[in-house]
């Protein structure tokens, strides 16, 4: 598919990479300036209390402490928008879970900031508690936020503790469940869940002597911190510069403002620059994971195995503040399948435990876990073998998704095709050994985007973009750009950036940059080669349309010899009637470009212990093209391997009654190993999207979906014990093995389609 | 001129005051990073000489030494472009003058990188040596470079020790010079002078993992510095990020490579950073100043004071190398004046010292004194009022240019008016005191220049630019920004910016940025403008020409009422069709535009001490239209101080025998001080020019030319001598009283004209 190109669809290295591995790449916990303040946080040991009082006197007066600061600092004020902006950045009377923010202090150095924050004196008055959510979401619940005011804009809520609400419908939902031949209805459930990004958050501030505010931080969002900081601070945009550092992984916790404004706020009171940075702890107990998730699925199938609908009712626990969309999965209960009737419904839900963050697609790992084990238990129930039943289901060209747009033509058929061959399925059933599949889909990211090009007089081209680099993007939009201007990776420089000199980006996240910052960077690229095809159809006489940029040059298309290259053309221009050659590019909506994939597992169980492990897998995604394969796979096999931990070990434990985290560390919450991944097999089916540059479709996202299912599902053919609730431990696995029911997790749909219908 | 303008016009404090003034710009030397080391600098004590043999091992093997490099470490190249491309960076074989560099030492810190230094052991043999310019460009004098690569290009050499001579005729002049009534000749000498800035050259060099250099330059040319250092180093463009830190003044001097390479090639070889800070005797020794010209003026008049005719040959010094365009003062031998007939010759020479360099208008300033003083002299003899012999012979709307371009609309007469008025002129003489007066001339500059805009959501700005912040550029930039968008100048943000981030600009000289550069960001903001305005169109459901953009919103003309703040349309923009708005603007050439000025002095002469003492200075300039008003005078007055510094007291002491500077440090160099200074009256006219960004016109050089020349002038009219060498100080306006010759300096015009027709 990449015949044609010359720096696309090559497995370029990363231009970044040798800045990484000796160490020289510089992360916002390497900013030193001189008379740099540290900064610790103070958080909230209760789960819900009313502040009566706080008494920061003697921990001033700690030799080197500099400044102390609580909630009543801040403005009066929540932050965010849209689905995400019901946070205090600081708690004032009022604390909602335990981990909360309470107050702050800069000091000369960390361990004075500790000793200090240990004289903070808070008295609190404890009050009411809930922290199941599917308690919380119970009419007459305990309130977490009585006195939330109501946010508008992102679905709708019902009151009490459910803050959003996203809907989905289609058909005669009742009258197709009366029609199907069998109606199967399951409930599965997800467990809570941390990020695992390598960096823990960190972040510095100064105040330039013109009052400006300059953040170094560790975040996927240069101008989402802006923005939000500017809210939580009530200063305008113009007052803040953000350097995105040199990122350590994010995969969603980095998207939004996260500590920036305590350092913040503590420089403007001091002066003096002041840096925070996490420990490993804090990672588990300050920022945002991922929350559990119950998910009840019902759904009508045909006596030949046509399903003929599906209700979906998901409930999403968001802990004590919105701190992230929670429930982006609602559509994602079809799955990919063309479901004639359906009633979708997801519920976010406030309880007493740290505010929820993004994760990689947030909520939709969960869903397709639910749905994709679902599926293979139907497909088991009515006798098909799971690949047949999904294939008689599947979406095709020209069916309509979810929100009724027309499916356009997609790799879905041929990442099945592809993983069906490499695991040679169907495959005899043996004991103890067996096979899962799992399919995914997601949708190009799209957002607001821009790009500027300049191109060098020595024909060398500098690449400006304000989108952070994550997963080697920079190097993705490098070779769209050297390959739109015929130049070879070396000559394109992406060039470090802050948001006073880049024009707003969309963050770096939801599979966006390559499909949108991509085709802006594409665009741009487009515009500086119009003009160096310009300025040569000048000093050839000839119209621009009988010239071609490539290699190097432009030249005359019936004459080839007659050229000139980019390095002539470029320091041409600078004495030329229209000036340096420079393009630029902005656009903020890309067409729908869906993205499927086909992943599959074999695990091996051993009945004695109930440890699963996976022995092989395998996924083919549907990329359109490949702008940098190795970066792709690279994706490919991080996604798996994040979902494989998901499914098998990672687990936030969380105190039933107070809401704490209980195994904040890398010790307690079981990262899987490098000993215990297989090999990941990845297979690149490229069907060009209409819109992407050069074709290219999303990568990011859909890896991670399938392995819980696909696992879950290889579990079941290996021993035939279908468990319904991640992580896939062995201590449950042997549990089932031994014939004990997991445990129950209830929505009470009834309840909540009468609370609906009023 | 500005009333209906909104931040035009109006004397804003510059955006950088409060960084500048609280010390808390960082400069080049402030430029600290982990294991950074320090660069010192060894050069040459000899006039001419064969490098015999070098040995560096003993400076290597001084503890706490990591580096040392020679010539030989660069590769064998001269650099540079057009007039100023015959220098090396470094000696190899042959030193030309005392102070060039022969080898670099970086070391743990600055102490043991200057005892290394002391223990480089260089055996040179002598060669002949030429110090004065006119001898150097006898025909058959000992040559500077016998075996330099003929440069073509920039005028024509005759060879010898003459390496550019560029020319202007028009009409008859020697027979112009045989029908006018009086023929007067006179030569005229002025001093070599160092640019007096601030701030010593530093500048630091890092090399990324990646093999990419950044440096941090003290420069007026960020993409002069990252040319000519590819150049040196023989690597890309792309290999090259160039920091412009703040500067603390260039008046010229920084408007090229100084000697960033030499940090540069030490970073490459030790693989860490290094840093060099100039001393302030190397700031005489190392960076070129300007040096001695010496021009011969003839001029033949009618009986009623109209001139016929100029001959003019001038000889510019530029030492061993061309490190600037040595004779850009040849148009200006016609001064302000339309004359029909001239010849004119301007010669740059090689001589054995430091090589020439830039300083605000370089040779202008000497012309202007040889030519106002000139037009003095020839008034007196003539008997006409000074001021009324110039009136008669000024160049008017209309009137040919030097290059033929016709004269467009300006303000010329009026600032002659206003000095006039303000001096109330014509004045009867006094005795020991007197009032003298200069006319100036000036193009606005050009030159490549972009600029891009991007507007945040909440309806601030971000201005990026390539140029850099010299005399408060940028916060001229921002109020043309501003005024375009119909915001307030703290709405806009001026960036700090590399050469990576923005494209192309040329340097900050010439009197460029605000004509230059301020039209690209006006072109720019009203990209920007456009889009806003498209914006709004759209959501009303009307042309974009029934709108304005003004006060901070776009509203239809017809019912203002209805409007859109630009936050609002800039917020709506992240999800419109277009995208972000961003505007951007490049463009290389703009068309001519004078500016004039005049300059009069009042002074006291101590006919006992010689001693000149300025009373008053006034001075009017057309500006076309003042930016910031506030910064406008800032110019004329640093301009004006520094003219009559070159007037009374500044000389760089050169040994006739050797070359060497012989006062390199400010208690020998004698720079004016505030108690020299009269209070300075400005008088801002304004004439708008045609192109510029709201008829702005150039501002900063001109200022500078005037005072040697109405100083020289009062003294004339005070004591009735003519001092004809610079500077004019006690010593030498004492001897004049005392009936002495001064210096004979002649150039052997007959000898050139015959060189020249062969």
């Amino acid at each position: 598919m990449t015949t044609e190109h010359n720096v696309l669809g090559r497995s370029l290295p990363r231009v970044d990479a040798l800045d990484k591995v000796t160490g020289r790449a510089t992360y916002a916990a390497d900013v030193y300036l001189p008379d740099m303040l540290m900064c610790k946080v103070l958080t909230s040991p209760r789960s819900h209390a009313r502040i009566v009082s706080m008494d920061t006197s003697k921990a001033e007066q700690v030799p080197g402490v500099r400044a102390v600061i609580t909630g009543n600092d801040f403005p009066d004020r929540y932050f965010g928008s849209g689905a995400v902006r019901d946070r205090r950045i600081m708690a004032r009377d009022e604390v909602f879970y335990i981990g909360e923010p309470v107050a702050a202090v800069a000091a000369d150095d960390e361990v004075t900031a500790q000793e200090a924050l240990e004289l903070v004196e808070v008295e609190y008055e404890d009050l009411e508690t809930i922290v199941d959510p599917l308690e919380a979401i119970r009419e007459g619940s305990t309130l977490v936020h009585p006195d939330m005011p109501n946010f508008e804009g992102y679905g709708f809520a019902m009151g009490g503790n459910n803050c959003t609400l996203l809907d989905a419908d289609r058909g005669d939902v009742d009258q197709a469940f009366r029609d199907a031949n069998q109606v199967f209805e399951e409930t599965y459930h997800s467990q809570a869940i941390n990020q695992g990004f390598l960096e823990p958050m960190a972040c510095a501030a100064n105040v330039e002597a013109n009052g400006r505010l300059t953040v170094w931080a560790s975040t996927q969002g240069p101008y989402q911190v802006r923005a939000q900081l500017a809210s939580v601070l009530d200063i305008p945009l113009s007052s803040i510069k953000v350097n995105a550092m040199e990122l350590g992984g994010g995969f969603g916790a980095k998207l939004r403002l996260a500590f920036e404004a305590f350092p913040a706020l503590l420089a403007m009171k001091t002066g003096r620059p002041v840096k925070l940075i996490n420990t490993r702890e804090e990672v588990f107990t300050l920022n945002g994971p991922r929350l559990a998730t119950t998910i009840h699925l019902k759904t009508g199938v045909t006596s030949d195995g046509q399903i003929t609908a599906r209700e979906a009712h998901s409930v999403f626990d968001v802990g004590a503040y919105l701190g992230a969309g929670p429930n982006a999965g609602v559509g994602h209960a079809l799955g990919a399948y063309d479901i004639p009737n359906f009633r979708l419904r997801s519920y976010g839900v406030y309880t007493n435990k740290i505010y929820v963050g993004s994760y990689r697609a947030s909520g939709v790992a969960d869903m397709h876990f639910a749905v994709e084990s679902h599926m293979d238990s139907i497909a088991h129930q009515i006798g098909l073998d799971p690949l047949e039943f999904r294939l008689k289901n599947v979406v095709k060209e020209g069916d309509a998704n979810v929100s009724g747009a027309s499916v356009p033509a997609n790799g879905l058929l041929e990442t099945i095709e592809a993983v069906k061959e490499k695991m040679s399925l169907p495959r005899k059933s043996e004991e103890g050994r067996g096979i899962g599949i799992s399919l995914g889909e997601w949708r190009s990211g799209s957002g607001p985007s821009t790009a500027s090009i300049s191109v060098n007089e020595d024909g060398t081209v500098s690449l400006l973009t304000g989108s952070v680099d994550i997963s080697g993007s920079d190097t993705s939009l490098a070779q769209i750009a050297a390959e739109t201007l015929g130049v070879e990776l070396d000559q394109v420089i992406v060039a470090k950036r802050d948001t006073d000199m880049a024009p707003f980006t969309g963050p770096s996240g939801g599979s966006r940059i390559v499909y949108s910052q991509g085709k802006a960077v594409q665009m741009a690229a487009e515009d500086a080669r119009d003009r160096l095809v310009g300025l040569a159809a000048e000093r050839f006489g000839v119209p621009s349309e009988a010239l071609s940029c490539e290699g190097g040059r432009v030249y005359v298309q019936d004459n080839p010899p007659q050229s000139l290259t980019l390095s002539q053309l470029a320091a041409a221009s600078l004495t030329s009637r229209s000036g340096p050659i420079i393009g630029m590019a902005a656009l903020s909506s890309m067409p729908y470009a869906p993205v499927f994939n086909t992943q599959a597992a074999e695990v091996i169980v051993d009945k004695a212990t109930g440890q699963v492990r996976v022995t092989r897998f395998v996924q083919a995604q549907d990329v359109g093209v490949a702008i940098n394969p190795m970066g792709v796979e690279g994706q490919l096999e991080g996604g798996a391997v994040q979902g494989i931990g998901r499914a098998l070990s990672e687990e936030m434990q969380i105190d039933p009654e107070t809401g704490r985290v209980r195994n904040p560390s890398l010790s307690t919450y079981l990262m899987p190993l490098a000993i215990d991944m297989p090999a990941i097999e990845n297979i690149l089916v490229g069907v060009p999207s209409a819109d992407g540059p050069f074709g290219a479709r999303a990568v990011a996202e859909p890896p991670g979906f399938g392995p819980p299912a696909a696992i879950a599902n290889a579990i079941y053919d290996a021993v035939g014990i279908r468990i319904k609730e991640l992580p896939l431990s062995a201590d449950r696995v042997l549990a089932a093995l031994q014939g004990q029911d997991g445990d129950e997790y209830h929505i009470d749909v009834e309840a909540l389609k009468k609370a609906e219908t009023g």
